[in-house]
């Protein structure tokens, strides 16, 4: 037969965006390599600029980014980042959006709204991304948005563990801030073993999530350690208030838990004076010193997304991950 | 300039489904017209043959197809429908689905499984249509796996107005079936001005959802008519459970109230007696005389659908509809 | 350099559809492998559930289905099956569909018709098929309705060589049905040698094409030992009318051969009475004990799909299987 | 309603090519119009240039271009014009392929072949055309290689009757010169209310389709007048030996007939010298002075390209142009 | 025939981006109408949220943004307000950036850099831009980045009315400030009668555009009236040197001429301090008050847009605002 | 794990157009091994027919063409062989076209143009492209007009190593023959370590690339070794006027360098007469005998090309090739 034959390779590579550049040296670090060498900048004008260091092609890439504030500019970077490894032969992009950006707009509430979590993996699948590695997307239905494979990671193991030696083996019940999340709330209680289930029934602007109205706990809580889940803490008005409804309920004692940190302000002022006995949190989004309070706990998500590549690139299984 | 000139016209075809020809009928007569003659039938192995019998150029296609048994034949047939109307040169062609096939399968339960709604979506994409017109999606979020305009009309009001007549002046509570729809009921109870909203908790076998295991009423029924609000009734099961124990926590009486009939068996028997004071639904697809019980009313859907298409044919807002 | 380096493997998966298990069951066993565990049922109301029991990251699926009755449900499952796949990062998806779907519906006839033909091949694609492979397709140029490698088998050598044994060395003449499929009735005529060629001149209704009308011989076949080729056995109606006029032309005997043995009612009282001394097919559509009679000999097609499976897998030649 | 509202209107846009620009102009002349002013010129290194001389936003245009030597070329210029003709916000292309290209490559005849036709389509579409119009494909099948309408205008109309004035009440055979193109032949009969029917049994070469090898007719023509009928008339060789043996078995007279008038060499000394008492072709090609003799007769294809366009532009039906 | 008939209509909408509302405005106001109402706001977490607040189905609209700072959150509200309009069935959109963001970075100056503008041209298409607007794009071989119309307006028509009354009938000279642009000056010189045209010789670095290195000029500038061109002006570095370098070579004076403001620090004072007699730029983007000062002249391109839009949506011709 | 496991291999595949077949060879040799064993030839009709002697089921193949005239008939060559190659399974496909078809009609020069470079790229990836390969593209930003890797080449350093043996130490000027092209002369001023950079002031009609109109100077080039270079030699009419022009300016001795010898009549006679002392060309198309002439040195891109397919093949570096 004509032509030139060698054997077939596999290479690696992390590609780290500079929103949270920590996060992509954890997970190198989690699987003993490095992050690939990377030039991005500012142009004056606030173009950015990104340059590769190394050769990529061939390589199975995965483009690490933190969609923190300002959110709009990482987002474009990770854009950016994606069409230079295209265009320079990368074999095939995975972009890991842990907490993915705009997962909220995933339908129209109203007429004439845009679905702004469709349009995001549309532009990623756009400028070249094979694949998406998310944690906790805010619904689950959002997987469908992507016409590829979507590696949906729930960080409740991570969670849960801890979770665990908080509560120890006081009676607890399991807490939805809102209507909207209750079967969160229930995949919780199974994994606690426990029957005491609840939520809190509010009545939410729906063009501006943040503005609660009232609230009442549906369900029995007295008595018990509450935990209080939700995906994520924007301004923290929702669950400071939950909070409080619940103790004033006769709650034990509540512990809140979710896994994104947005922590937008006065999030800490109000998570740190609300009563709620700990707060447990993930680094999906990186949570500077300031943002940083007395019952505070945050879990590294680095080495649940290294795992999860490793067995991306070794064609092993993610499911496994969650059994 | 060169060439020749004509003042532009638009011209609307409503194109009837096999399923249940009577809502595309239903629909031409609230709309004043009659439906594009159409001749489709079945060869001997099974293949749908379809052939329409008027010159459909440059018109504004409504499909009209109601995803009951054999539903995925159904779907062959829709799909065979609008690529007959796109090689015959319609202008614009929206796929109507009242009750949108494989809704429930709209994300990954667990690895390697289908997003089944996601592919109907893409496969009337890939067949021809441009847009999209459903009642009550499973969830909201399914609009965003359409990479165009998704009418989604909801039944609420139509639904409302009968309940209303129903309730009366009596205390009512809105209940949700399991943890998963709470925020529809949470919109219910706003609409009836109920202070009252409860949940069923259960545990569902994820991949198999018509088996319910366990029952429990997170919140206070007791003395009140219960609204049982569902998008769906399969076989029934879950609804069935769910209103005796209602009545078992004091509930004054029951009401289900749902969209879409599937009414697979043994549903209507179980409907029928398992105390439900009414049961109403509507007929996004077509219930048989054999199906049909005493205490069930089902109304039209068609006024709706008509409305929604004649706007959008003369350009004017779905979204008021729902004002 | 930076990243992970590991070298490279291929790995083959035998997906199996529902409609006819023992086809896939057959390939595997061919190739010395089982086929993926797989689990698939209905929902009460007709939906389809399927998941794979697995990890299919990685791997080249060859998903394997019978397109018998139903039909469009079992196409329905084909596209299901391959979505989950591409969900679950395979990394190259066959469909294999020895009798295509709507394969005669490869043209309009008429105006405003379908090509449904086309429009399988679409669906496939966009569910995420990268490649098909097809036994005897209608017309060979449907091949061309797929963007992408389409692997077009021919079931002649397995039937010539069986055709072979019962001719022996007796004068004969290759005989098409119809006027349209003469080409594929004069390839036989040079691999058997024969310098008899002939065609049944008879009215389609096209739109119907189970329908025959008026038959008359063109060519001579007295004394002869017919060979009647068609890809196809439908309602068994064309080729049953072809028998006797065939016989009553002076036809030595009558031996009809065709590759899919679809055999709609009512196929079996046809080809079984019509005076054919022999009726050879294969087993692309499952052939159950009930419709199978004294003269009828069913050829497995097996391993033909698994020796080209087989090649494509180890990127050999398709084309030499039929040199 | 906030902004401007004005009436609709349409525009139609003849486009010419440079191959056979009489072709355009008599279409344009049918419909009472002119043709689009164009520059078109070649490269001194043979790239082509285009322009429009108005401006085309919004307008139906139809691009004609005639698919005769050098055909790569005329190719590249029809989708050059199509591309300016996008990038000017043509409102609907349509181009006009009388004679398509490549339409016989329409099948892999052996392993790793192109399937050229199929690449054509693609070519037109990608370029931007949102429609394709053309006369006799070599096959029927070719209609679906294209994801939307294509108008498949039939001569046989306009020859069928020229021909009738030939033939006058004398017996008639149609007579297919392969046994790939019965079909089109029984139609033919049908047309004519002849019985007979034949054709002539010989092996080419597959893939040189210009070289015949063996001939005998398989049919009754003695006494008849023959009419032999192709859908394109390349180097002739097949057709002149097809009169050949025709009249060696007996025909009182045989008359030629087809579409498209390739004529390579030496198909007119082959034509004009066979025996042929007439040849019937259109203009779908340009037939140079030179290439024209004695007994041939080219009927214009201009009328049935302007009745088809003008039904397209006006939202007709194309289809009641062949009932 | 069946169905409903009615007149075609079009309708024109102006949408305005918060970037720089005035600039929507003012088209508007040119063309007589106002701006659609638009809900647009920020969430805590710098998501966008946008809302129109009437019905834009079937309309013609463009969207209006200017990429001033923070451009990447400028490019991502245009982008969702495309995604809004096409959910909400919007006949045809046009993107209007009149300075086009990333428009520099048109080509890969070394391996492993993205084309981002490229990119963003594919980002507006996938989010549902038909068409693209922009004035003086760094590179006019940008507009074939899109697939599809893009209305490259130019500003030289504006420029030139203001800089003739400034330069009077002095002799003049056409200045490039780099090697890269001599082309622009060319035409200007061409369009000013100038017999002079000259360069200004330095190095760049390629991957940082504001850092000049060296300069001389190439051509003769001594005693005439200098007007140096260029498409933007970012932090007006490489401008001030060409000013200075110019009046050391003894021109006469040196008027300073840009499409695109971007006025990156320290932008204004090296322009106001450089020792040009005039600046004149367009507002493309928007120059606040603090930016504005003695010797500058800001000419409106809100007339130039206004015409192009209502050229567009008339269908008439864009190129013959440039005759 | 089920299925069948094998390692992983790569093979290189040379597949040679017949537009330059030695070049093909050449590169082929370069590398050590032959091109695939290829039918190629034209029907009477001028269509092009294609096929592979060899299987190419996931190869990695280069399809060499050069782009000389008859330039749409190679065009379309090559197109057809990538259509050929991805049916036959290729595993990944890379047009090597050194000198690009259409690279100068890169933008609209005026309205209602097409933008053919962007076409012929879109063109290439609809046959089934995945990369391009080409030398010194007209515009770099053409890149851009492909949705993938292109790797862009540059033959400076082929052709600076011979330029550098005639100048020797004598002082040096670098001159671009128009102002559009004064950026790449600037490059190998640099590269020359010359201060000396000039160009030609002359005006083109834009639409007939080949006419220009008057001449000037631009710098200082009196008693220098001028180096004139250009990307593409044509009609050769604008460098014959630069020669006599700089001979005129007092230029030392002009040598001619570019790296497209397209050579279009009456260019031979015009360089061989126009004074230059040197013509320094590659061999991206082919330069017969009969057009060479006394001072004219052809430099093979054979090994530039075999270089960087070879680094292509291996995921080596192609960047580096030219640090």
């Amino acid at each position: 037969m004509t032509g030139i034959h060698t054997s077939g390779e596999k290479h690696l590579m992390i590609v780290p965006g500079r929103a949270y550049p920590e996060l992509a040296d954890n997970i190198a670090a989690e699987l003993g390599t490095q992050v690939l060498p990377t030039t991005a900048y500012d142009f004056a004008n606030g173009e950015i600029y990104v340059r590769f260091g190394e050769s990529v092609r061939g390589t199975d890439c995965f483009v690490i980014q933190s969609h923190t504030q300002p959110l709009n500019k990482w987002v474009m970077e990770q854009l950016i980042m994606v069409d230079a490894l295209k265009r320079a032969s990368a074999k095939r992009i995975t972009v890991v959006a842990p907490c993915f950006p705009y997962a909220r707009q995933d339908k129209k509430h109203q007429g004439r709204e845009p679905i702004s979590a469709r349009l995001m993996f549309d532009l990623f699948k756009q400028a070249g991304a094979d694949r998406i590695m998310a944690v906790d997307l805010h619904a689950s239905q959002s997987q469908g948005f992507f016409d590829g494979p979507v590696d949906h990671l729930l960080a409740m193991p991570v969670l849960l563990e801890h979770v665990r030696t908080l509560v120890q083996d006081r009676p607890v019940a399991v807490v939805s801030p809102d209507a909207g999340r209750i079967r969160v709330a229930e995949k919780w209680a199974n994994k606690l073993g426990s029957t005491g289930l609840a939520f809190v029934h509010k009545t939410r602007d729906t063009t501006r999530p943040n503005v609660a109205v009232a609230n009442r706990v549906v369900g029995d809580v007295e008595g018990k350690v509450c935990v209080l889940v939700d995906d994520m803490i924007d301004t923290g008005g929702t669950i400071a208030e939950a909070v409080k409804v619940l103790r004033s309920c006769g709650a034990l004692e509540v512990i809140v838990v979710a896994t994104h940190a947005l922590l937008s302000d006065p999030a800490v002022e109000r998570l740190s004076t609300c009563g709620a006995s700990h707060v447990v949190l993930t680094d999906t989004l990186p949570i500077p010193e300031n943002k940083r309070f007395d019952n505070l706990t945050v879990l590294s998500i680095a080495p649940l997304l290294a795992k999860a590549i490793r067995a991306v690139f070794d064609d092993g299984s993610v499911t496994a991950l969650f059994d």
